[in-house]
């Protein structure tokens, strides 16, 4: 690569191009943040605009975030992450390693829709004001019976494997990606959260080690760095924010 | 290959193992749907819990559909299909064209999720019953705006590569998968889906193509297809089914 990676994802908020930002800044590649941009450089949401509606050659992105390497734009999290893994050395270089990332990948972006959806259950493109009573629902049952069945899984993997990472010997793109992850679930759910994470050791000594590596640590305490916000994937709403006994005496 | 593909997945409906079916039937591989066998044989949902209580060598399954290779298991199923595609020849042979068709295998990913969340969509692990009037909400968004962005998305590839595939000249897993998708929201929303597909021509030709290739429609006339049932993601509930002009009186 000599030209810079040009990833283009909402401005104001890490969400979903997180993923992707962890992964380059990890490995050290140069790239452009191009939404992040003046629009008087090229930049703003403006920049967006025109790959979303696929004035693009080949096969146009649907959604953000969207990478563009030389003339070309690829997206889906998790497979921008395969790709830039395999450049750049962050999948195990054996094939099973390989589809085993991409299968916790996968899972990864499983949980991250449920999260989602914890603050809009019924209708993807309206308000959280006008889901508020079934988002109270959704969030408790996320909180009781789905975030332990998908973080345990990973913790799961860890006591399996012995660590340090979910592939075992090899850090991958997936562990930075849980650690985000984990991350978002501390932003949004302080008390439920931080209740629950007593039962997952491994996974909370990954994300410490995560955030330890030089260039990671770096990143967080920079300004390319976005804070979580209330538009974002993650949101921290005191009302869904309940503990497990709470959470099971309003839901079945 | 010499043994054959061994497929574990719910036996009673057609759910997000079919994608891994069709693929299956199409390349003409030799597979055991295990489930579907008698318990007497190591069939039957108890084929199915060890794997997911993770009684396994290396990294366990969350969820079936699950594929075992040799002594090795693999799920997720756009990852469970990059794999046999690139085994059997059903992925473009260029890294691009690799990464488009995941990207848009998980593109229909997204879709199938939002098709179940329908009618599921506070809780996963509840009845249908017991969220109705939460689904009735989600379905009128859903066929109102979701899937016609969802959806619309694929025909305006078809319309930008002049088909007869979502590749273009190549046939990849990916036209198989829509294909089932289709099928599938046929089912579920006769009423509205089959408002929508006038404005889907291509994709309903590619549908029929898809039909008509010689091993799937050996397939589709045979015992081992499984109908759709209201235990699946595509279930049809009358009262879901409402037209888009209905449905926008009951949504913003």
């Amino acid at each position: 690569m000599s030209e810079p990676y040009r990833l283009f994802y909402w401005p104001f908020l890490p969400g979903r191009g997180e993923f992707i930002r962890l992964l380059l800044e990890d490995v050290g590649a140069a790239y452009v943040d191009v939404a992040r941009l003046p629009e008087a450089d090229g930049g703003g949401i403006a920049s967006i605009m025109p790959l979303i509606r696929g004035e693009v050659d080949g096969i146009p992105p649907l959604a953000p975030p969207i990478l563009q390497v030389g003339d070309q734009y690829i997206c889906q999290v998790a497979n921008v992450c395969q790709f830039l893994g395999q450049q750049h050395g962050l999948v195990p270089s054996d094939t099973l390693g390989a589809l085993h990332a991409n299968q916790l990948q996968l899972t990864v972006a499983d949980l991250l829709a449920e999260i989602h959806d914890t603050h809009h259950p019924v209708a993807h493109m309206a308000y959280y004001e006008d889901q508020k009573v079934e988002a109270k629902r959704r969030a408790s049952h996320f909180l009781e019976r789905r975030m332990p069945k998908f973080v345990g899984y990973f913790e799961r993997i860890l006591v399996k494997n012995g660590g340090p990472w979910l592939l075992g010997e090899s850090f991958t793109y997936v562990d930075l990606s849980i650690a985000f992850v984990l991350t978002g679930l501390e932003y949004a759910f302080p008390l439920s959260f931080g209740a629950y994470k007593a039962q997952i050791p491994r996974l909370m000594v990954l994300k410490a080690a995560v955030e330890a590596r030089p260039r990671i640590a770096a990143y967080l305490a920079s300004e390319r760095r976005l804070g979580f916000t209330e538009r974002g994937i993650f949101r921290h709403y005191p009302e869904l924010d309940t503990l497990p006994a709470e959470a099971s005496r309003g839901s079945r």
